[in-house]
């Protein structure tokens, strides 16, 4: 009989205490974190519906771990003064790493996910074993410039474009560095580093980086458009960012948003990928005529530095190059839509590389496009914002991966192993 | 000084206690409910991972309740002979409802979610009253045929088309009943029959309806696809559904999957709405020349009617019809792979009412038309199946969203409430 095998093939699993402490543990400390100043224990009480005795006993917990300290007293109404508790910020750190095509961002972060010190490096194109050590040397120079013990250090996040091989480490398709999915990233890293290497999407990195440094608690879900080389999504529900079956959530390159667009490779017309990314936006540009000049390589430095000169000149009034940007806004806001119309998510946040430059027009454009496409406008409304983390989303976000992964209160984290 | 405030505000509530004993009370519950033959104390706590302590007192307070019994002993292995615990099916009972535009399905449920009873009605159009009068009269002769006691009924589930107002309970724009959205449909049947009653999207009771019917537990993710009068779709992430910021997830009636295809309401071109409809693929199919006599009428008996017609012709060898219906299959692809490359879900689930019609030609079709457009293909396979339920599986889904309600496992019941 085959029941025993079907019986432990049921999903959920019970909880019990020793569990249900860890829980509770890391409940404490995110409280503690997000409140800035600091909480007393009868404020954690408060906070996290846990019992004053369970508070005491967790603190001096954190406290034996130098994870929390205690920093001075406070009054706030009649009876004796309270202990403010503290995150020990300095008590364990991350490195953020984003493997751009053209740039390599570095960040060192503290427990409060701000950035230590921060660097920037060439990406060297198309040669694995020279990204490999440049990326060491970076990380150590970072380090060494810090001077901050390594031990502190609970390992290093790296944010690349997907879609990822997560079992093996390594980048699929990257764009413009064709040699890179050869790379084994994630080991080889590790071995050079000496440190504990997690790869992760751009895309996911930034969503757990506006989570883990955005002011509000992590409640809710938003969809996160990343506007990098490639346009790409990550996705949040109540609190906690979605990495799905592959940890590859948020490809969105053949979603169609022009059906009078460019043919894409992949034998549809109107794809993100040939409409919505900057190079894709640059070309709409040069075919437009925005530019005296002629048309330039289609590398990543020139496509950047076009996208710029395109940006400036309609933020000065240009009439051309601000229709060519706010036709892409109305082609990003098919993308957008179709996806908040899906996935009915709270709001939309975007940012990446080249949102500061987009911001003006984007800001302008994007909110009346999606409540106008909004499948329930009638019940609600779509906040859009801008990413709070800025242009480095994706380097932070590495880094808060890291600290997520160590730290952070998880409800799957509470149930009994099988 | 506002910290106690913002104390209050941080997300993530801890657990005690009686939230553990609450949760893992459901645990065992599934448990038994999904093992089909019962399972033995020591089997569960295999199952579940909890101690035979826990097991024991917890399994007595199911046996007080009725909610299990004692169904014999089984000898395996050396030991005692162990007694096994079973479901006690009859316990709680649910109603499910699926309002469609022209058909009004009811299904009489148990907690093992079998069907007891079932029947249908003619969907009175375009008059509200009648509209909830035909539906409680049903519900009453549902319940008087079945001989069971009222108070064993737990509630009625109703599944509607999206988008839902849930805060008053009412569909917002109902396709071919425009009279709906006035209807406050939840508040006034529940009156009218003395039930509590639940409003959900039908794709989403039918997402409720797979994962509590399957045999399989529900773990992991897939995203559903409705085939009804309108596409929509529903998600399950982690074995739970996503029901999104506003119960209306799923909406994707306006994501472009043909740049060639007819102008849409909404201005743009291709939309779902307009080219993967049966109503869609039947004005297709007629533009093809397949039926020989004139066109039919575009309400939902005769689109219906059509489109069994043209399945029929596809399934006898006619080659235009076949070629409409695989035209239509890679159309879906398209909506399809957007999303699972979007979400990155473990496998795609196909359903509704014209699922059967369509099944021979889309399983044939739909797996190689995903797999090329995967952008994980490198990495995974994306699996594609038929529903479990059938095509009632609305009407079972609705009836299923009432008992998980009242009797699933859920991780947020863990949280101390703020």
């Amino acid at each position: 009989m085959m029941r025993q095998d079907e019986a432990v093939n049921v999903r959920r699993r019970g909880t019990n205490l020793p569990k249900m402490g860890d829980f509770n543990q890391s409940v404490i400390l995110e409280a503690i974190r997000r409140s800035g100043d600091g909480l007393s224990r009868t404020e954690l009480v408060t906070a996290t519906g846990l019992s004053a005795q369970t508070v005491t006993n967790i603190t001096r917990r954190l406290l034996d771990e130098a994870l929390i300290s205690e920093a001075g007293r406070t009054i706030s109404g009649p009876g004796k003064p309270r202990t403010i508790l503290q995150l020990n910020a300095t008590s364990r750190l991350s490195i953020g790493v984003h493997l751009d095509p053209s740039v390599m961002t570095f960040v060192l972060l503290d427990l409060a996910g701000s950035i230590i010190s921060h660097r920037t490096a060439k990406t060297p194109a198309n040669d694995p074993r020279r990204i490999i050590e440049a990326m060491t040397q970076s990380i150590d120079s970072l380090v060494a410039d810090a001077d901050v013990s390594r031990a502190s250090i609970a390992g290093v996040g790296v944010a690349t474009p997907g879609p990822l091989d997560a079992a093996h480490g390594s980048v699929i398709d990257p764009p413009k560095l064709h040699s890179w999915h050869r790379v084994p990233l994630r080991d080889a890293l590790a071995e050079a580093t000496g440190f504990a290497v997690t790869l992760e999407k751009d895309t996911t990195a930034a969503a757990v980086g506006e989570l883990w440094r955005g002011d509000a608690p992590p409640a809710g879900s938003f969809l996160l458009v990343y506007l990098g080389t490639g346009i790409g999504t990550a996705l949040v529900l109540d609190g906690d960012v979605v990495r799905g079956s592959s940890r590859n959530v948020g490809e969105v390159g053949h979603i169609i948003v022009d059906p009078a667009g460019p043919m894409c490779g992949c034998g549809k017309r109107g794809c993100v990928e040939v409409v919505c990314t900057p190079q894709a936006i640059v070309e709409s540009a040069e075919a437009a005529g925005v530019f005296a000049d002629d048309r330039v390589g289609s590398d990543a430095e020139s496509v950047d530095e076009r996208f710029t000169e395109l940006c400036v000149r309609a933020a000065g009034g240009d009439t051309l190059a601000t229709e060519v940007l706010e036709r892409s806004a109305r082609h990003l806001s098919v993308l957008i839509s179709g996806l908040a119309n899906m996935l009915d998510v709270d709001r939309i946040v975007v940012g990446g590389p080249f949102w500061s430059r987009l911001e003006q027009v984007y800001l302008r454009r994007l909110p009346g496009l999606l409540e106008a496409q909004s499948a329930t406008r009638v019940v609600r409304d779509l906040p859009l914002s801008g990413t709070v983390v800025g242009d480095d989303v994706a380097a932070v976000g590495a880094g808060c991966v890291v600290l997520d992964e160590v730290l952070s209160p998880r409800a799957s984290a509470l149930f009994l192993d099988s």
